[in-house]
């Protein structure tokens, strides 16, 4: 029997030797391969964890000690030494294991996250909780050398070094954040990971002024040489240290008795904060995942023998925009894309390679992205940062004022808008049209295809009037129908009669020519209308398209309060239309395909057909 | 004539030498003095700026050179020197003056800034920029060390010290953020400050070091001692230095020569990003500013001989809750108080002093405050964050993740809600409402005077039910109306007939009050309802509230889109009911009294009577 199949618990982990422990890494990485391979998900962030996982598991006491993971989807090791192999085949399926910590699934998830850099703040919350209680439970926080550079969790470490408060930091240092990391600090730690003689100069220059009775002596003069070279190799983790944070490493993340040896020692410390740098290799032990971490990061089913298959995917929208900004930047020089650690997923590789100047990846930073593009914006540049629509919610107090109030020529491309998919609850992008809807000085365009995608990205490259947001789904960059008008005017796309009318948001056409073409069938006349721009609201252009129908309905994947369907309720005359909205209802939606979360919040095709012809035939029963 | 009347623009400096500077400084602390004791204003932390903001002036040449102020009510001295004197009688007046940058001002505005931390990633847009157009303009941005340790501060460092861009950052170090500093790296720069020693100590090892001819010899033992004192102060800003970023300092900033001399000297460098540690005295030349340098930050009109005078001020709904909280952390140790660097604003210093080790200040971080409330009440405790309703804005996704996805028990006291007066757009706190509303799981309160805030934060405290928001607008503790019915039920306050129904939100119920009075008074027999709980809307017993009335009117501080009105509207049948909206329209408002811009909104209660008065005449002339 493998060990594997004996961890009910992390307790029965204790009684395992170095050796056995050992053996336990082999079977887990085996596990999650296979696994993985038929359910897809996040593989190469879990295969670098794996050692880590288990001597946290071995040293620590969970539930009583706090593990927190930052980012859940490096969690899957802790799942599976917490008692939830046997859910491993419904892995991020509907109704099936998240692929993030869950505290509804077990007491061993102490804390959730979907977005990066919150473990800090939130080891530092339990650990002030065992202070006021007097308990005397261990706090552990597992953070990326990504998630580090997310302001926030600087905001944490100032306090965490402040406080003195214990906290165990692990930072699980695999060189790369989702794409390539950048920053100062990444380059900091580089330096620490890459000397070679780090440990002996230390040693050595420790024991020559070890010697120096006092200190005396005369002024010395044309030192920068030497300075430059005792500076960076003199106290590694010195950045941490000047913060208040003992600073313990580097470790070889995949060495289990020195991480065993170096947590035990952060165990019995008892003076504060105490990091300890992990390294650590993403894809460990899989040599394809190993080779391209990236690729591995998130996968579909892949094969273990030939990894994943390079099949001829289906160009996306993410792909639409970015080939078409490229061309577009081509024609102006002031165009600038922004990413912040999503290079690869929001489309931008060509623009990257075409034009690396006008090029900025900022790391996991979105403030800082949105405020960068401000004043690109301000100095006559015309930025686009290109964000998924979950994480532009990092960077809401920004939008509203560094580029709102100001009035900032900046285009917010906002790509995963709607709900997501599989990553659930912290990935979905529900939320953007009733963040920004409120904003003043604001433009929203909502394209309903790949084409109408360029097109309005084309129209709002040549106009310089302030803030523009263009939302787009997670998903293939499919024709729907000809693009004809303009980008800025609602289309009146199908017109047969008056029996209703359907005003879908551009996410969510797709699904609105389904129903309508249901209803088509089954002998209902009416109307679908593609609004295109959502604010300013085109409320004149809307009420044309509209004619003479009074059953009017909209259809969105943003959550119905302060969405847009409430807008076209709020803007019509409530004595001559009847509205009805669907769209995402006042509660966070799980994971499960596109497809079937559709289905399940009634905005699929086939669900809005029925609920359109339930209201009409309805409502013909009581006129 | 005084120098500083022949300052048109910041070329009439550049003449000037430096012992005419050195006066110049002294007329413009007399002019600040004599002009902010007239109108009030930000004080302390523009004194201290006065020979820093004439050295920037003097080095460099706006505004061709750009010279972007963290937080723009520093910016008063700037403003002197740029042509704005005789504009100073206005300072934050309605139609006067801005408080803060702003670039319809002045070409010398490079970007607005309201909030902290915003502007080392505005330098970066500005150098960026310029590289890309290929100009040679210097871009300097002068940051506090409060706002260092906001978060996108350290996202900015990082990618400055990444890319290399010249960006030449002055650390204005005063020693404090708006109230006492807090972190690990405001300690650091304590220990730069502090040490007397430092010059010395550097010179004298460095001196050592380079006598060594190679680096040799055994591993030394029991170092820590030594390593402890060198590692702080063997090179100073060497945190800085590690993320790529040439520190140079400390200087002292009240000493023009030794300003001129760095600046100049980080103006001809040419090796990437420089921080200039400049150390200033906020409130320098004013004695009483000096020993109470918070008690200048914002002031009202103070005498220049007395100082501000002790008026036994009225108590404010800020103390209201302070006091409420720290009552009922008494009865439950579980309480505990959290303040992003806002203390004394928000009524917690009484907290402070009884609870201490139930208080946290975590400077200007609130992405870290909200994460970390969410993980104390993980842990079973009860966190309360009293926050500015602006400065929520900050950390929009932590409330949506980590509270309102784990439904923890957190409670947002967002304080300045609505419109807040004089410091104008940046701080208005209209668009809560917008933001919490769409958020599932959220709860929100809006008592409507002092007994009421208090009755409800007994309520939210008693009870463990996820997160909560209680909102409440910046001024005095009054009593409006007697307590009377439930803290979660709306309250019919006044009800003489049907001609009309005004739901008037908790903040404005005051305006809502006169305006029902006023109408009363001209024979309008209507219904007066205080919603008191926003969401999860009461709508039946609103509706019941509302009797028979059809004429509705909601009233409400917040943006009208997304705001309650709307939830209103949408919530009552069209086809019996007409809803009338008033709050705060489209656009961005600026500054004034609270009084003066409800008047001009149409907010106030003499206008919403009028409103109202209008609508049911027209009404009634329809019908
Ligand atoms: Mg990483
Ligand atoms: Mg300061």
């Amino acid at each position: 029997m493998r060990h594997l199949d004996s961890i009910k618990s992390p307790a029965d982990l204790k009684g395992l030797s170095e050796a056995d422990l050992k053996i336990l890494a082999i079977e887990i990485r085996q596990f999650l391969l296979e696994s993985l391979s038929r359910t897809g998900g996040h593989l190469s962030s879990n295969l670098g964890i794996v050692e880590l996982t288990i001597a946290l598991h071995k040293i620590f006491d969970s539930p009583e000690d706090k593990i927190i993971f930052d980012v859940g989807h490096q969690g899957y090791v802790h799942k599976l030494l917490t008692g939830r192999m046997d859910q491993f085949p419904t892995l991020r399926q509907l109704d099936g294991m998240s692929g993030f910590l869950k505290r509804s699934e077990s007491e061993h998830d102490a804390f959730e996250a979907g977005h990066s850099s919150t473990s800090l703040s939130a080891a530092l919350g339990f650990a002030k909780a065992r202070s006021l209680k007097g308990t005397k439970e261990h706090v552990i926080a597992v953070i990326g050398d990504g998630a580090l550079t997310g302001g926030m969790a600087f905001e944490a470490l100032n306090h965490i070094g402040h406080d003195r408060e214990k906290v165990i930091i692990i930072l699980n240092d695999n060189e790369m954040s989702i794409s390539e990391n950048v920053g100062g600090l990444s380059k900091y730690l580089d330096r620490i990971r890459t000397s070679n003689n780090y440990y002996k100069l230390k040693g050595e220059t420790e024991f020559i002024l070890s010697k120096v009775p006092g200190v005396g002596g005369a002024m010395a003069r044309g030192l920068k040489r030497l300075k430059g070279s005792i500076k960076y190799f003199f106290v590694p983790g010195m950045l941490f240290e000047d913060l208040g944070i003992t600073y313990i490493g580097p470790v070889d993340g995949h060495d289990l008795p020195a991480l065993i040896h170096s947590l035990d020692r952060a165990k019995e410390a008892n003076d504060g904060p105490i990091l300890i740098h992990v390294l650590t290799r993403k894809g460990k032990g899989f040599m394809p995942a190993e080779l391209d971490p990236d690729k591995y990061h998130g996968v579909g089913k892949f094969s273990l023998s030939k990894g994943v298959t390079e099949l001829p995917a289906a160009k996306t929208l993410s792909q639409t925009f970015g080939d078409k900004l490229t061309a577009l930047a081509g024609e102006d020089e002031r165009i600038i894309a922004l990413t912040a650690a999503m290079c690869d997923g929001t489309g931008l590789e060509g623009f990257r390679a075409r034009y690396p100047k006008r090029f900025f990846d900022v790391g996991i930073a979105e403030q800082h992205a949105v405020t960068l593009s401000a004043s690109l914006a301000c100095a006559g540049m015309k930025p686009v940062f290109a964000v998924y629509s979950t994480f532009l919610q990092r960077a809401y107090d920004q939008v509203l004022h560094d580029v709102c109030i100001q009035n900032a020529n900046v285009t917010l491309a906002i790509d995963r808008a709607g709900l997501v998919g599989q990553d659930g609850e912290t990935h979905h992008g529900m939320f953007d049209l009733s963040f920004l809807q409120p904003l003043p000085n604001m433009t929203i365009y909502s394209p309903k295809d790949a084409p109408e995608l360029e097109a309005t990205l084309s129209h709002i490259m040549r106009r310089e009037a302030g803030p523009v947001a263009i939302r787009y789904p997670r998903g293939v960059a499919v024709t729907l129908l000809p693009f004809e008008g303009a980008p800025d005017a609602p289309q009146l796309e199908r017109c047969e009669g008056d029996d209703f009318a359907l005003i879908a948001v551009g996410n969510v056409f797709a699904n609105g020519l389904e129903a309508y073409e249901r209803l088509s069938a089954l002998g209902f006349r009416g109307r679908l209308i593609n609004p295109r721009i959502l604010k300013p609201l085109p409320v004149d252009a809307l009420t044309e398209a509209i004619g003479d129908t009074t059953a009017i309905f909209t259809l969105e994947d943003n959550v119905l309060t302060g969405g847009f369907g409430e807008r076209i309720t709020l803007a019509l005359d409530p004595q001559r239309c009847n509205v009805v909205n669907f769209a995402v209802p006042d509660h966070f939606v799980e994971h499960g395909t596109i497809q079937q979360l559709h289905e399940r919040l009634g905005l699929s095709g086939k669900r809005v057909a029925q609920r359109i012809q339930q209201s009409l035939v309805t409502r013909n029963m009581k006129s």
